[in-house]
């Protein structure tokens, strides 16, 4: 099937407990900004997609930053006087202060207490926090943890390595007819949270999973990265390709159960910013659209200013404002199939939407055509309603002078993109449209 | 009296009782978009105006389109087995199909049915049909007369021709000092119905009438022409004069009870549009203004994005959206003296408007100039009201640069048109504005 | 102290009492258009201020006005058969109308009457009146005072001059690194009116007064000028350095209990019209802005067309919308020091802000530059809240692109410009910004 073809690319309606499930797999492993737990990741990930996996040495520099060294962990634990592990990271890996460096030792509860993390308002869960540019070591437990923990004295343990090595990352090109590129990217770079951002994490596999069977008009990239540190490393070493991305999504956050919100790009107002909201708009369901700000995901980076891409951001509950937010109660029961059947299936009309968001001029551009020769128009004159079709015929016919989209069209007319998609078609076929580009003799006044 | 002077035109306050007179006059006649009903109609309104009558020959290609064949018609009825005409053109032209096939023979009900059209929901109108552009023949009856016909067989006639002949308009032209010209269009092809489109056509023609015995700035032409075959025929036959139309209008439907509505041009922020926002807003009456959309009458040829003229509509009840729309309800007791006249006046002052929007340029563009020397300022100062006149001077002293019309300013200022056109004159007779094309060495910082 | 440094300008709390006693030093004084009254008003300027006093001769054309005679007043009273002084400008110089020709004899009541004004609505008010440019004499009092005028014959007396001589006014420059200026000015004609315009006067003084003693980017220039005919008299003798205003604000009736007003520049649109309302936005007090109108203060010259200037203007009560404006009751009671106080400290962080108002260039546009390694990020990733600081540092550096002022910056943030331009000296010191006039080779993409 051609994505910008006419038949709608079916709901994916049983893909939410295979994603949920996708999720559920990679969920224990321990991810970092660099190390194993991310190189497992994509060699999970590409089961299910051919993402080429890049691995990048520390001491790289990319742009002010210089690639980190490589963590890796394969235990720790704090032990209480009866050799007891009250904290364990084999039981989750958040209970590590994430970039920890190695530490063995006996220490007194009150020097041990610096490098403990808890959150107080919420005792049974335990926060994530990470310490990857200043070196450091700790632990992150729950608060009733913490209270249980009246021994004067505790053996420590953290059984990891920070040395020279790689940053890994995967990525996906899938060529179209044209070399403009679809930039996709998701960080990969957490650990057991599922939310944020195995969420991403698995739409997006899902989505190019369907992209690559279908032809194309654009190229797809799709990038599997470390946040922040992965986005920089990958502009850096992609500068060049950069110019050839024309509308972006980073995907963060989209399985939990608050409505999709699209965080617009730096510019504000790109096609993709339309796209999003259009298909958002058409989905029936409750969403919100925000200005873009500097602060959030990769975004901050395709959107810094000496790029400025027209990436902009799909994600649910706000970022950083619900409870669960980098907290083990970010976990499998925080998303939900549906959720994450419904961003595939909004990220899949994305997609449709901009493949078919073509720009046409009309070839009779001087009074209407006359739809009724063609059987394009109701027989019978003089009735109330023309019908929802015809009037996409005329709105379509009406805003084809080779400066509107189609994208633009509906928005002008208030109807579905896939109505004015799926009239172009028929007047395309009627030859009475023709792609813009294509028209090279447009008589115009 | 010239158009551009000071003076308001009168307020035609006894036209509304003539205009519908008028209207009662022409009800009757059974137009459709081409035959004997039209050129009766355009002769009778040769009475008033002196239009030019044009007849275009069937088979005359036209843009995308060809000249449909003449059709007249004489007589139609359905005779039931007693002889009785149960369904009489000469009752009410509605009764046929518009454009009908001739067509004579015995039926049976069952197979005259496809050929009846009825309004269930109003059991007593007689809809309005037509089958132009598909050869067809039938017949609108009201409901209740429908549900009379209990008898098997049908005695069905209609005598009507559909045979190469001409289409034929009516079209006015007032030269004025300038070539430009305003374009006034109204359809005239429909048979019995008043508000759609008699109160159109009559209010044209005293709006023509009361234009042609001024001295004006533009030139103004009037058309009375066929729905969509009759613009399409014009614009394809006078393509070249189109690019002097700097301001249009399409009158329809402007004689019921409902507020004045405008709908805009395709552009949308031309000078027509703002010039029919101002005056409907300063009425002092309810109003509407609605953006474009390419459904509707006539202004879809004049806004097809090959011709993309500044031709708005002004109607009343919205296009398609009152019971009364293509039936037999759209009679005399529709459109009102008063409606009819409020329309024409609104008329007049959009001529009024377009024709004194001058834009000027003020000989004293460094300060204020003293308007106390010239008698133009209160004489004692420190009073609280400068008054809406010396008001009105200073915003019409300051923002006349050459970059903003009398309109602009009035639209800026929230001023009246005619407030800031009368002191715009009395600025010029004091020598402290010029007209902006008339001023060849204006002093600008 | 330099006012673009980071610091903020004390609240001048204790200003008000000293402002509210230098209005009540000004007060008793007879000022008009031209003359002693505004001589000795300078001079008194003139202790706190070093302005320059200057004298434009009577006759001097400029543009379309001519610098009038000069009006000196000794006396001039109405006394009834008595030998009663029942009006007496001795008690307010109010009492005579502003400008008026000498005049002595006995006059009956009849011949009087209409040299006299009163307010009927306020009869315990005496209005201000004025006839600059109209030869005539006349009184104002309170309409309690016209009731008890039953004598047949009154002694009038105006022992007034109104001969050659000269229109003053008084200028402080004080040049800054730029020669580009920063323009205050306020009327100072009206004779004892506190709010019009003794408050903006002193404010002037005072707001020049602080700056005087401060490094500074712009240079300032503080008018202290007659209204229409000072402004017009100095903009005709300075029209070649008009070009040199960048931002400018006139002052008037800024003393009274109503919330500040802005009304904007003719243009709407300049830096001065968004430094005043985000001041105010920012000062937490009620505000209103308004958009421009050429009625009102001596804005009306410095936006005229052939100037157009970004000169707008702060006021509280609206403009001739108070009872008290111009009458008897715009006096020492109606202008507090609180409210001077306020006015002074919006205008100290108005000119705060146009100082500190630069635009940069990131020098690491591609990507965010690493805060953490610099000290200015928090060392504990994955925390809920970046804090207003972060987020501060984030936005600067994402908008500064060359293109964005840090008030650009501030509004689409939504922060408060000090927070900005804080974060922004803190960014410059990190060597990650640069002013972006400074930055030869700003390497853009």
């Amino acid at each position: 099937m051609n994505l910008g073809a006419t038949q709608t690319i079916a709901e994916p309606a049983v893909s939410g407990e295979r994603m949920h499930q996708f999720i559920a797999e990679l969920y224990p492993i321990c991810r970092s900004i660099t190390g194993d737990g991310v190189r497992t990741t994509l060699r999970r990930i590409q089961k299910e997609i051919p993402i080429v996996v890049k691995e990048i040495p520390s001491g790289t520099p990319v742009f002010d930053w210089i690639v980190p060294r490589e963590w890796n962990i394969r235990d720790a634990y704090i032990k209480d006087s009866r050799g007891e592990r009250i904290v364990d990271f084999q039981k989750s890996n958040l209970h590590v202060l994430n970039y920890s460096m190695p530490f063995r030792g006996k220490m007194r509860l009150r020097d041990l207490r610096p490098h403990l993390f808890t959150l107080p308002d919420r005792p049974d869960w335990i926060p994530y926090r990470t310490s990857y540019y200043r070196e450091n070591w700790g632990f992150c437990l729950s608060q009733r943890q913490l209270d249980r923990m009246t021994d004067e004295e505790y053996d420590v343990c953290i059984d990891s390595t920070l040395e020279d090595g790689c940053l890994t990352y995967g990525e996906l090109f899938l060529p179209g007819e044209s070399l403009d590129e679809v930039l996709f990217s998701s960080h990969v770079c957490h650990p057991s949270l599922c939310n944020d951002n195995l969420s991403g994490v698995v739409t997006m596999a899902f989505l190019a999973q369907h992209i690559q069977s279908k032809t194309r008009r654009y190229s797809y990239r799709f990038l599997f990265i470390p946040g922040t540190i992965g986005a920089i490393t990958w502009l850096a070493k992609n500068e060049a390709s950069t110019r050839r991305i024309r509308h972006g999504l980073v995907l963060a956050g989209v399985g939990d159960r608050c409505p999709l919100a699209y965080k617009k790009s730096r510019r504000g107002d790109t096609e993709i910013d339309h796209a999003v909201a259009h298909v958002l708009h058409h989905s029936g369901r409750e969403f919100r659209v925000t200005d873009f700000s500097p602060y959030g995901y990769d975004e901050r980076q395709f959107c810094s200013p000496g790029f400025n891409l027209a990436v902009g951001r799909l994600s649910r509950s706000p970022h950083g404002e619900f409870p669960e937010y980098h907290t083990s109660g970010d976990n499998l029961e925080f998303v939900t199939p549906a959720s994450l059947a419904e961003t595939l299936s909004i990220c899949l009309k994305i997609v449709e939407l901009l493949e078919r968001n073509l720009t046409y001029v009309g070839t009779n551009p001087k009074c209407e055509p006359q739809l009724g020769k063609r059987g394009l128009y109701s027989a019978i004159g003089g009735l109330v309603d023309a019908g929802q079709k015809e009037l996409a015929m005329l709105w379509t016919l009406n805003m084809s002078d080779g400066q509107h989209s189609l994208l633009n069209i509906a928005e002008r007319s208030g109807l579905a993109f896939e109505t004015i998609h799926q009239v172009a078609h028929l007047l395309v076929d009627h030859g009475l449209l023709q792609e813009a580009g294509a028209a090279s003799h447009v008589n115009s006044n």
